[in-house]
């Protein structure tokens, strides 16, 4: 059995993750930890697994935690992981960080996007881009993965194939984003509050969330050369799931069927990617709970719009950070997660 | 045209007022003011009255408010509206607290209630209870209106007359409120925190919230000796509403159409209560945004079932002070609510 | 008194306007017709109106509604119109259409579009399009009016002064909406059914909705040249509200100041259109309930990226037929409406 | 590996039934049988589960499920499940039915409460109450199980140990429950309409519940007589959980941590009871999804208020009828469950 631990377990993320953890039949959990510790248990401060994990929420004490552990899970904001990361490198554990800190390839891109400077630029490198679906093989051979983001993971994943395969143009690819609360986080906000955000949809951050860079970065590297997105997230009143309806240009004319099947190819064997028939729109109701990208997909013109619909807290985040996990152990992918 | 301002401005129960004072024939609005007045318009605050009311959010200049005010709501909260109101009284403006400050009658029920001591004691009597079915010649005839809580509005309402005709015991009414989360105010707060509030429903203040007091001190009034209620509220996932379930034991026997027979006739007249066919239950959907309290009735048995539906920031606050206004000014009490 | 009748009354529409309508100082309500009546009240259909409206639900008596009518709205579903509204013309009476049956300007378009062959092709051209902010001077002049629909009301009223001053290319506009489920009316659907709607987002009817051609005939009109939108339109769970997110490509540079600053030029004294200061996004919530349509823009790079928020019932539907009969019978236009 | 099926698997239920057991490590699964097939798949009626479970869905051939089948869980609704129950009885096989129609002991019962005669009256006997807290051995040696009700679960399992143990009056227990929309089932209707049920609170069959004489027949057994209940349901805008709150006079005085000290006694060992702290209100939340009862209780003068939350489709339903399985199977009760 795997010793996995959970640094920053007291967010959503941390609750997703104990709860695929507590039916995973390869690991079991070590310690659970927090910056501020108040004596509580995990199930304090989520009650819904009373009885299912009742394990302390223990301090970051760093030796203890690593000493007891063969994977830690980060689960920390952004800017805090990497704060905490580098303490844990160069043990021999394996590393998982479900925040945005190690996910960009570059220092000035994470300051422009973060706000701050990287505290650990020269790891950058060291961090594979937990993309499986891209890098699983990348992934396997890590001892250290950054987590994708949540509308990343759902941009990336419907563009893929169309991008590897040059099905399209990589200037201005449209994405636009409908998301649900849980996305922002476990602390009250006013725009979180249940009257602000119940019967309303809004964007915000419009053409300036720091996921773009992310999506670009990784976009990039699927095409071989600059793609070049706009990226227009929304809110929705719902507590998980995003769907996203990117809208690209065909570089030659084609029909849905025919995308769809080059889709059907390039995804074959995928355990978690499952393609909708032709014009079929996925439903973020379809995924939720589970670590699926459903992708649907319709050609109307020399428009091809791509759908994709995933349960931001799970393939998101913890359902993947789970994924990447059985990759980096060897296991069996699905392990806990089907 | 009455002159009316609103002391405390920026909580949910100020926007409701506003919204129903810009359709009211017979006032202008004032002063909008805040405790801390950070240059903004009231539409900065609730763009949704964008170009409807764009006043200024001024701060609690006391002689500018008095100065230039018939009429003044405080909507301030609960223990802050006692420290405010008395540099308003005994300057010929008519006075409306929307908080609890000055509903119960007694000071050590208040410190009992609300946990510190109350300011202002001797002004207590004062304050006419602003439930228009039950004061309506005292709130007319007073200067100074304490506007009921929201459920003890939902519950006194639907007890009234069976009270008032000893139709029932008055040892342990049990009262069941179900209440959307607007009643909790805009401050977020983890309950109200979009993804723990939605999708669950779950009792809280079992048995001890601040309300019942209040309740017991009316009700008691109406029954002519002490009526014994036990109270338990509950969160429900939607923005406004309570609905409120009783049950009261009858002390004849009595059918459904008798009960009805007895309520219609005792509210006969009454602009804002809405009585529905026997054994019909009441909505939330159906007072959202109106001043109306619907109440249905079934027996069972030696069981009276009251079940009354308001909205919380009409009938439960704003609502019922503009009645209480429109009393006091001696105008058509219906005047802007309709 | 203008005596309005409602042919068509028992869906959302219908309630929309009769609570619009009972708050209009100009016009009584004669005639609440079905056609399929049950010997109902209106207030047993929509019981949140009781004691506001208890008119009887009358069946489709031609004579006896013509007769009694100065304007008549007919909320009947699309393909039903036509069957009833040609009974009502040529009466001196001023019909406004909340249908899409009369807002094609082509027969051959309303087939592809709905299906079935137009009944009165020849009675179309004597329909005026009713969107006040494109088509006042007509509207005032005219008897009949099509009310515009709701998806095509956000876009266009977002897009009609970039389209007027030519700052946008008129080819590949991408409209990207989101809907409150009342949009689909008031019969249950397995769609619209709780369990499949709540905590659901999903695109439908991708790039072949029924409201495109007229988006494109009137987006048309106002370019002065062919436009080619591609719409995908989305359900989101809440019971009101559009959210259209547009994307079109400048034609020469500009920031969102300039382009802000045509708009405020453009849609000075509207009193319905609203701008949002530069880069702030409407939100669905902010005009719940009002005729407002909210719009906010953002420059991003060459694209220029346009939201609207209006509520489906009252700009999309029920409120801009108001808005459409106040300019026919010659009142303020916001009479009723604020 | 147990051969296990399904009569009617297109409800809610059926689709909780084969998520939990898709992942139960001792059975598979065998038939999916509706009454009207369609030449479908299960995923195609519930994409949620794509490439989890892609089984046809056969019609219901009697002699194929049997011969295939070890054990058959009936998801038909009440009324039809007696049609068919009677065909697979007498061969052997395990039978779990999820309606109501072999709840009941007496077919006046059943016949008063779901309005038509019962087919088969001689076989209510053989049928085993599946209540695991209460029926434990029963269930085990029994080869035909009735699922109970989700509001009787909900409250006999809050009532039991105080029943058992004398702690309370048996006449005018008061049961108050609020229930998300899916308890209603999956075809559309009025009031399950979105735009109906979506912020809204309503009680509904009030006193004439066709639950409560399965809650009075189970409760008298649990406190050796009569037992009377008043029990009022109230639909709540969310689409899982069962919220009841039971009010009952105490026979003695007692305190809230003595009755909870008797609570934790009597459910020791029990795996899906979880007893909160007291005072702490049980949320709908927690036990989302999970096949868990959480109760809470708070003794307030002589009333005990209890408080309990399930997942209707899960210990409401499909989960408790797993867990009969399991028991009747001699597995661990808990597999596939946690």
């Amino acid at each position: 059995m795997t010793r996995v631990s959970i640094v920053g377990a007291s967010g959503y993320t941390g609750l997703e993750l104990v709860r695929i953890l507590l039916r995973h039949p390869a690991v079991e959990l070590a310690h659970l930890a927090v910056r501020e510790p108040a004596g509580q248990r995990f199930s304090d401060l989520f009650p819904a697994l009373r009885g299912l994990c009742d394990l302390p929420l223990s301090g970051l004490d760093v030796e203890a935690i690593a000493q007891g552990s063969d994977l830690i899970f980060f689960g920390l904001p952004h800017t805090s992981s990497m704060e905490w990361v580098p303490r844990f490198m160069q043990r021999g554990i394996k590393l998982i960080d479900l925040s945005a800190d190690y996910r960009l390839d570059r220092a000035d891109l994470y300051r422009t996007a973060y706000g701050c400077e990287h505290r650990q630029p020269e790891a950058l490198e060291q961090f594979v881009y937990g993309l499986p679906e891209f890098n699983r093989s990348r992934i396997a051979a890590s001892a250290a993965v950054a987590n994708p983001g949540c509308f990343p993971t759902s941009v990336e994943l419907a563009l893929l194939p169309a991008l590897r395969r040059g099905l399209i143009e990589t200037a201005s690819i449209i994405v636009d984003s409908k998301t649900g609360i849980s996305g922002g986080g476990r602390s009250p906000k006013p725009a979180f509050h249940y009257p602000e955000a119940n019967e309303n949809l809004a964007a915000y951050k419009v053409g300036r969330h720091q996921h773009e860079p992310e999506m670009e970065q990784e976009l990039a590297k699927m095409a071989g050369g600059p793609v070049d997105i706009l990226f227009v997230p929304h809110l929705a009143p719902m507590t998980r799931g995003i769907f996203s309806t990117i809208y690209a240009r065909l570089r030659e004319t084609a029909d849905t069927e025919e995308v769809l099947a080059l889709y059907n190819e390039y995804y074959r064997g995928e355990p978690f990617i499952r393609l909708l028939p032709a014009g079929e729109a996925p439903q973020t109701r379809h995924v939720s709970g589970s670590n699926f990208c459903d992708i649907g997909m319709a050609v109307v013109g020399s428009t091809l719009i791509l759908m994709s619909a995933i349960d931001n807290l799970v393939k998101g985040a913890s359902g993947q950070a789970v994924q990447d996990m059985n990759i980096m152990l060897g296991l069996d992918e699905t392990l806990g997660l089907l």
